[in-house]
């Protein structure tokens, strides 16, 4: 014992970077059938702008010191307020002709987490999710209830209106057209899981992780449909003994295998790395369910994970004194 | 591979009970602090008869080759149509004096599985989480979308009216009475988590399991607030390969301890028994994290486990052969 710690002391004197926290994040903007020949090459540059802008401003959050919990939420925002991802202000629509959003968080120093489903007016959910964490002692809140919190919570309330984008309504309509046809049905089997959901998982100075997720769910969806993404477990996980996890995909499927949590129950009961958990889960568990989509997340080391059986799903990490590295198609 | 085949198919021959299926029950009716002197005796025997109702009706169902997911709906059902629990016709009131209801299902053989959150209509909301699970390609819907479901799907509605008992809405107007006050906070304390949920495990002669819980969530609760009893992974989980579980007790922490799944993990992992991973994350991972509630369930060989940290836990079991048990304190 004695002679183990002086070894570890040694080694730390002589090479104090191997023993420093690193800090790291990894964002992803949806996974689905993302073909590199339906993306225009503009298309796809305001796409790599977008990640690169949320990867950037959340990792300078970390180099100043600050909070995984700010940079989550700094990096979410800005995917959240762009128009390109299925979260804040590209929300898809519902059968309805609304947006419905959900989001969810999870800080892995305390195990601590929150949730909103179903809400209209929040412009940004997953800072909703985030106040039903820090101030309320409860994790998961839906519709009209998450709204009132929000509002007294003084959050950014918008007009429904906020989150029309022509863009989105014209995929509702294309899939309302369709789906009474068979063709039609293989349509929006093609398009439904396409440009989702937003995330990010962050490692802080202090070691301390944080695991965010926002989508506007389904297009067309009904009946007050929720997916993964705002359940604990499911879509969003953080635990700084084993890891940080945003999903993204078919969120039914998701539910059921409880994805986010069994990457991390692997890794702390079998030993598995996070990247060898993760594609047990998304390759073997989830595709034979018959799932698709993808997951994102950090180790306690700052390993960074993006796993997908999709199409391609965009992503991104930076990791300590690395540059910015975003994805788009299967590489 | 050919000398094993013909030792198994030589002990299945001699030997054929232990390779018969067993069938199974467990049923709760919620856990919390329950004190032998806070009950009076007519009360317990009332409780008594209504468990023992719900699990001779269900193991009923099994005997004559009736599935799992018929025994959990028909114990879950008499519990719910009965004012003694909080589920169904017994529901605890919101703040708002409402009357919202959660409930979810999950079928071991196929890792389906159901749920709806907030609703305040459907007579027996365990029946409205069966059919999204059997008759939408969705687990879980919330509000009133989930009602409009049900109704499409033609399940009893109910004027809200129904679910009016002069107890639970005397038990909402002593919180409100006391809520600002420091040992009104105490009296909140020791009074929200009585009384609960109600939930049940089935195991049938197929060996399938399902599992399910149906809840009327926290007294005076506000913002839509949702506990575990939806979240599949944390209130409810099955899997033919390891356990089902359901769970009652403090959702906030059930979720955040990802309860259901975690015990389910535990067993497929590290190889632990059902009793032996049902212990470790009630009475030390949810402890540690200053959760309050239990868990019921069945392992694939019809082992009942019923783990809890609250003071008492309304329960019971039947298995094959067996006569029903039943429970309501520390023992």
């Amino acid at each position: 014992m004695m002679r183990n710690s002086l070894i570890i002391l040694l080694l730390s004197v002589f090479n104090p970077v191997s023993y420093a926290q690193d800090i790291a994040l990894v964002i992803h903007g949806g996974s689905g059938n993302i073909y590199r020949e339906n993306l225009s090459d503009s298309l796809e540059g305001l796409y790599r702008e977008k990640l690169y802008e949320a990867l950037i401003s959340g990792y300078e959050i970390l180099l100043d010191g600050g909070t995984s919990q700010e940079a989550v939420k700094k990096a979410i925002n800005i995917m959240e307020d762009s128009p390109l991802f299925n979260a804040g202000k590209g929300a898809v629509f519902t059968n309805a002709g609304t947006n419905e959003m959900d989001a969810s968080i999870m800080d892995g120093s305390t195990l601590n987490a929150g949730a909103v489903a179903g809400v209209k007016q929040i412009k940004n959910p997953i800072n909703a999710a985030i106040d039903v964490m820090n101030y309320s002692p409860h994790v998961m809140m839906t519709g009209d209830g998450a709204e009132a919190f929000a509002k007294m919570r003084g959050l950014e309330i918008v007009d429904a209106s906020y989150f029309y984008t022509e863009r989105r309504h014209m995929q509702l309509m294309q899939i309302k057209e369709r789906e009474s046809t068979d063709q039609g049905n293989q349509f929006i089997k093609n398009h439904r899981y396409k440009f989702g959901t937003v995330g990010a998982v962050a490692l802080d100075k202090s070691g301390n992780m944080v695991a965010g997720t926002s989508t506007g769910g389904m297009t067309n969806k009904k009946y007050g449909r929720v997916g993964d993404s705002p359940i604990i477990g499911a879509g969003t996980y953080a635990n700084n003994k084993t890891c940080g996890i945003s999903a993204t995909g078919h969120g039914e499927y998701f539910i059921r295998g409880v994805v986010a949590y069994d990457i991390s129950a692997l890794m702390e009961y079998t030993g598995l790395s996070i990247q060898e958990a993760a594609d047990l889960v998304i390759h073997e568990k989830l595709a034979e369910l018959g799932g698709v989509g993808g997951v994102i997340g950090l180790d306690a080391k700052g390993n960074v994970m993006m796993s997908f059986n999709s199409n391609g799903m965009f992503r991104g990490f930076i990791k300590q004194k690395g540059n910015p590295q975003i994805f788009i198609f299967k590489e």
